[in-house]
């Protein structure tokens, strides 16, 4: 009934995580409703972003040029390589401003019920990278998951032969956050992590 | 740090309803991460709504014929005009088969504290139609919000020169709920328009 241009932009809407088919149509009409202020202005940036935006062959973040600007920047730290999960992790830290260093995106975990090997992430280009670039240390800056904990002690035996720093981040109470509401785990390492005031 | 077309891509993207900055970016993200699967069908989905999905002059719902499909239908009751707030509901009742009739989408709600008066909904377009075409019923199908019935009321006021029969959607428990959960109006409408058995 509804035409297939219509239905089409629902199926393109309904596939995009977060959206079932019911948020997708209602998605479908506020476009339809709002053509010029919304429509046209995503329509534009998928076209630009589908043209012009590519992989970066080193770090595998994205970008305009290759390799990426980040990648290419004079003044960050060239002895210090941030190993991330997804370039999402890659933003966030660059949007915190976290630290001006390098850094390597993984591409997800390893999971052996999802079946992703290390040669399906970006491990063996991380290898390669620390082979032939001269990084002091690594920072492995993955999620404290199961997940991303076990691909960190796979990391740590792959970089182990490397005369090279590896280090992991801090465990602890988040800044902000009260005791209340924190797992166990995340307590005790609180605890036997603490520091001398 | 993100290069102007994602930039763009993520602004275009939180302007959509229901998707906030933090979303807009993780769905930048995924989009990027699936070219082919995601971006592209998306893309050209867009481009297609754009081009050839119109606003029709009789109903106000949308197509890519002028007048749509669905006004033009043959096999449909035209003594019934249903009037709706927006397309959204034409298309919930379409896909719910409630009845085979014509529809009028207003195109909104009368709202006083928005500023929305008759003018600005498709009213005068409503009372032409109903004018020259030959309907024997128009059954207000308005939402049963303070707004949605304010402007049944509205309707109501402005069709009673018409001799033609206006009716309004039932009030009383939706099918499959439970008492429990009804907030007290519905309750005193279910009873009051209890039914003999």
């Amino acid at each position: 009934m509804l035409g297939r241009e219509i239905e089409d932009l629902i199926e393109a809407l309904a596939r995009l995580p977060g959206l079932g088919p019911r948020s997708a149509r209602r998605l479908a009409l506020t476009l339809l409703q709002r053509k010029e202020r919304l429509l046209s202005p995503l329509r534009e940036a998928l076209v630009a972003v589908e043209n012009h935006v590519v992989s970066c062959q080193l770090c595998g973040g994205f970008d305009t040029t290759q390799p990426c600007t980040l990648c290419c920047d004079p003044k960050r730290d060239g002895c210090v390589l941030v190993v991330v999960e997804t370039p999402a992790d890659m933003w966030t830290l660059e949007r915190a401003g976290v630290l001006r260093a390098r850094y390597h995106t993984l591409g997800g975990t390893l999971s052996a019920l999802e079946g992703r090997m290390p040669e399906d992430l970006r491990i063996p280009q991380l290898l390669a990278r620390i082979k032939k670039e001269s990084f002091k240390e690594v920072i492995l800056a993955l999620s404290a998951r199961i997940e991303g904990q076990t691909t960190l002690h796979y990391l740590m035996e792959q970089l182990a032969p490397f005369q090279i720093r590896v280090t992991r981040l801090a465990h602890g109470v988040p800044m902000g956050g009260t005791l209340e509401n924190l797992d166990d785990g995340t307590l005790t390492t609180a605890f036997s992590a603490r520091t001398l005031l």
